[in-house]
């Protein structure tokens, strides 16, 4: 086979590959290794490869298989946000200033999860700095780029995570998710991208953000794919006193029970008003194919989101603000400023903001007494050209670094579980999500609807039409 | 019977000669009302007196009586902090823009429970403005005197519960305590108080001050009454959704364990440092008597208090916001100018103060298995005199009022359950009190040691030597 043909499937299919030896572990990794060499000076994904430890672990699992013991994610290459502790790797979080550390002494325990499932881990990746992003921009180590157009925003900011996803170069990504950071690269790089309930993965050795709305979760090419890599990365942690459930859900299993029974409701109003062409159309498109026809108002949804950027930004400014007194001048001047500002917010706001909080958590649980399932738009517009400063939204020039995540801000700031599928509406060659959102604890609803428009062909994730050298 | 023979005794007292028809509760309701007319035109107590409504409740009491169903509380008359909601009165809570609300359309939780255990409501009685003070002192309705010493502090903010309880008004109060407004008064009046767990009573229908840290209490002459009464406040309220437990705790049958084999040690360095003679002569006092030889070193205590501060000005500022907007000239200045000032407190400062509490939390957590009861005093210095601006401390003058709490707030800052003991150090007319603390959840403890000092005689709490006029 070529490298092509090993790498360019969903994840779930090397595995079976390698689990049936029609594919060794270690041939698969060598491919990735590959792609990578040919294509990542081009879409700069990758901080740090891991290439020996990827050797390593492969001819661990290609023993595994052969001594009759092959676990599911057999083979699988996936990379981390360098958010993730890789053992003997710095840990960046795409800052400048954590570069000098010591590298990890430890792996992130979604990683070692990772690795006990026979994924291959292949490296760390691009991201935003320190998370504060939606572009998939850094000033430190450049942007990633978005293979289904280099010229345009991969997203973040997990945005090495969608670009060496969406290129083919592993099959699986691991990203974290505070306001959108998984759901944004997803709907820009066109892949299938799970954000599960907050508290529900271990955070375990991976650097934080912003304590009460940090989620990690895995970016693949298909829903399958996801709930494999779910159902290896739960299990309950000592090492993480933010879990909030000691409880696993089946997720592989589910998939299988299709979608029947299950009310599914269109978001309205605000999603409505200030969704691009694209996105609407990404919306109905999905929404027909699941013959959902009712609407339903999210309440006070505009407030939600403006309470979710208070919070971010006054627990990310908290645990910056040792840092920017001494060392302001090597940060990314755009996340300086944020950090900044937010270290002026007054506290009556962060108050007001979490009494908010629990009165939308209420409401929303209450409305999803009337419904399973919310679609909704993952952004308001597909990938974005780099360096895009303004965009229109509802008629209005506003700034687009934070406009980016309008709509993926409000359902994180109650920690629902979302899958964030892709869509490619006619006309256009860029992809863009759609949020399928499902009450606390329900990541099982929102994969199933995934798999369920996987199937129909509704949804896809194609590596993007970038091909290797040489092949 | 005299009204002095009737009343100045503890309520566990009046409670039984009510139940064994020596006295009526009606008898007992007159002698209150009386003491009352004799008495609060001096100390200043009652801000509202029901006196109608406490008859009735007095009847019925009778009534049930003489039925043979007598409750646990027959008879005994108790006021509550007038930021209770008592049907058809303003809950003013202490201040001049609450009093032009319509008057409550029910009771609060608790004041329905006192009721329901056969207890009688004399009135709501003074407190600090919105209950940020530690003095007594309110600029609206004049500060509640210290009957042991009118020209001194009641301490606050639940003033007006100590003096109705010391110069033997009312048998028993109802107080709130957010950093010490129950241990203050109970210190500077001589009197029993309890805090009991953060989140075990309700608090429905009482005017918050700091939701994180408020909490409700009896204020009374023997620990007896404390025992009582919170068996009877103890109720699992579906009005209250701050309420953290369900269960309930026998505390009267406990009283009668004893307090072998109990761990009991003193508060140490910060403590010791800053406490007064009279408070160091107090805690040595109860330690010996309890025989506790050990010391301990509560972790970066310093900080707690300061955490406590910080909190509690972030998140009574954003209630108080709108109002201060509005209505700023309405405010006793002193207050004005914490909440104004709170106002400005970066959410930067909230955070990281919740983050250390969490810390705080699991190190005091860890102290308690090694310890069962830990004593501190409950203020630094017994009342001061009113008016008092600046005293020292640790050889520094520092302001008074805020340092009244110095001891109370880093343990109310995590919620754990105190008993406040009162105790009259040789050579001073004044009493000073001794935090009885114990591991959250078990008031139990702290009662039983209570008890046992009672007992002992090594903890009194008379009524102040005011008589009254005519008797």
């Amino acid at each position: 086979m070529s490298a092509f043909d090993i790498l360019f499937r969903p994840g779930h299919e090397i595995a079976a590959d390698v689990r049936a030896r029609r594919v060794s572990a270690r041939e698969v990794t060598e491919a990735a290794l590959d792609a990578i060499e040919a294509l990542d000076g081009k879409l700069n994904a990758f901080t740090d490869v891991t290439a020996e430890r990827a050797i390593e672990e492969a001819n661990r699992v290609d023993a595994a298989v052969i001594g009759g013991t092959a676990p599911p994610l057999a083979g699988v290459p996936y990379a981390v946000k360098n958010l993730f502790d890789i053992e003997g790797v710095v840990t960046r979080a795409g800052s400048k200033i954590n570069r000098e550390n010591p590298p990890a002494a430890a792996d992130a325990s979604l990683v070692t999860r990772m690795q006990k499932a026979g994924a291959v881990l292949i490296g760390g990746v691009n991201m935003g700095e320190y998370a504060y992003d939606f572009t998939g921009e850094n000033v430190h180590d450049g942007a990633s780029l978005n293979p289904h157009d280099p010229a345009r925003m991969s997203g973040g900011s997990s945005g090495g995570s969608g670009t060496a996803v969406a290129s083919g170069m592993v099959a699986l990504s691991l990203g974290s998710d505070t306001n959108g950071s998984i759901r944004v690269p997803s709907s820009f790089c066109g892949l299938y991208g799970l954000k599960p309930t907050f508290g529900r993965l271990s955070r375990a050795r991976t650097f934080p953000f912003v304590a009460s709305l940090d989620h990690l979760g895995p970016i693949a090419r298909s829903p399958r794919d996801l709930a494999m890599a779910f159902d290896a990365l739960q299990f309950p942690d000592p090492d993480d006193r933010h879990q909030l459930t000691r409880r696993s859900l089946d997720a592989e299993r589910v998939l299988r029970t299709g979608i029947d029974g299950l009310r599914i409701a269109v978001a309205g109003d605000y999603f409505r008003s200030q969704a691009g062409n694209e996105a609407l159309a990404a919306v109905d498109h999905v929404a027909k194919a699941l013959g959902a026809d009712r609407e339903v108002d999210l309440p006070e949804v505009h407030r939600a989101r403006a309470a979710a950027y208070v919070i971010t930004t006054s627990e990310s400014s908290a645990l910056h603000l040792p840092r920017l007194q001494s060392r302001a001048r090597d940060y990314d001047p755009d996340t300086r400023d944020r950090f900044l500002s937010g270290a002026m917010v007054p506290a009556a706001w962060y108050v007001a903001a979490q009494r908010f909080r629990s009165w939308f958590r209420a409401e929303m649980e209450r409305l999803f007494e009337t419904v399973d399932v919310i679609l909704a738009p993952s952004t308001p517009f597909p990938a974005l050209l780099s360096g895009t400063k303004e965009v229109e939204l509802a008629g209005n020039r506003v700034p687009a670094r934070p406009n980016i995540g309008i709509f993926a801000q409000p359902i994180s700031f109650i920690g629902l579980p979302v899958v964030a599928v892709p869509v490619w509406p006619a006309g256009t060659h860029l992809p863009i999500g759609v949020q399928v959102i499902a009450p606390a604890w329900r990541e099982d609803i929102a994969l199933r609807v995934a798999e369920a428009l996987h199937q129909a062909g509704t949804t896809a994730a194609p590596v993007a039409p970038i091909r290797l050298q040489g092949s």
